[in-house]
């Protein structure tokens, strides 16, 4: 009775919490629903009454630890009013935040950058939600300079993410340790940026 | 005797032959030395002097396979004297002869295409070599334009390479199917193109 208790003020994020921290603990391979349900004290049947299997569940930590540990700290940038007038520099910064976010995880947190990388090729759905996000932002940085007068910018903004992709997609993670993955981007961005400064002088 | 005698003179080319017949046939992950040496009617141990685990046997068939089904044609684009002038077109018709090549073989050899995108993964020295003879040929394509200006030919291949990498590196191929990957290849690239023909005239 105690358990059934518990379980009916369960909420999402509860679950959501207990599962990052079995994440951590064993891995994605070696987490079950069960050990979910352990740790919250609750029987296996009141996980699955949230998520339907082990593959729902880490769908929803995965787009969680999206919102919370990229898509948050990116908003913040998107909406920093400092650039004005620096549109290109404004759509740099961000771009390096973005590899920035990804090589840490990668790095100091690796159970849940795993997690991160399977549901990208597994979830198309919850990836595509995260991608069309991170074009919003860089539309949005797009808009807020006078300065740019693409006729889409919807397009220009998917062009410069799908261009640094093999900085920051995490199929790319074996390739960030590289000691010269630095300069590497220092290069293409130089070409977007002689790019994006010229595609916007002439039509698109 | 009759099995020495046949090993004596079984040749590296003869064992890749065999080993990429035993990886269409069973896949990756259940081929074995042991399966290509008894379609050959060796003993393992033969396959075993030329190659060292199974890890070195994938090594040599994926080499093999970028050479002639990857280097090869692209090396024939490379050398095409039709482009003179028009140096850009040279490097677009090449890269999307990359893409072309990558994408047919993950549709219709798939399971030589696992092997390659697992070999990507695992064995750094192997693909550093291809992606080396990638650049090789778009640093030869900008040579063979009198219009190109470019300081440093090589870094300017390296991110031509580099800012397409999701219509060509293996780890996307997931994302290949999509209906509208055409046309951000086109936006990519021009993109890409624009840089091209602004870096060259200011200073790189």
């Amino acid at each position: 009775m105690e358990k059934d208790k518990t379980s009916e003020f369960l909420t999402k994020e509860q679950i959501i919490a207990a599962s990052q921290e079995t994440l951590r603990r064993f891995g994605v391979a070696k987490t079950s629903v069960t050990d979910v349900a352990k740790l919250l004290g609750v029987s296996h049947g009141t996980i699955y009454r949230h998520y339907k299997s082990k593959k729902e569940l880490l769908e929803g930590v995965t787009a969680q630890w999206l919102e919370d540990e990229v898509i948050a700290p990116l908003t913040a940038i998107t909406k920093d009013q400092s650039y004005s007038g620096e549109g290109i520099r404004h759509l740099k910064v961000y771009i390096e935040a973005l590899i920035r976010l990804k090589r840490h995880y990668a790095e100091s947190d690796a159970e849940l950058f795993e997690m991160y990388a399977r549901v990208t090729q597994e979830s198309a759905e919850i990836i595509d939600k995260h991608v069309q996000h991170l074009i919003r932002h860089l539309r949005e940085i797009i808009q807020q300079d006078n300065q740019f007068k693409f006729s889409n910018p919807d397009v220009v903004a998917t062009a410069i993410l799908q261009a640094t992709a093999r900085f920051h997609h995490p199929a790319h993670a074996y390739e960030w340790l590289s000691p010269t993955i630095d300069a590497e981007f220092a290069q293409v961005w130089l070409l977007l940026e002689k790019g994006l400064l010229h595609l916007d002088q002439e039509r698109e």
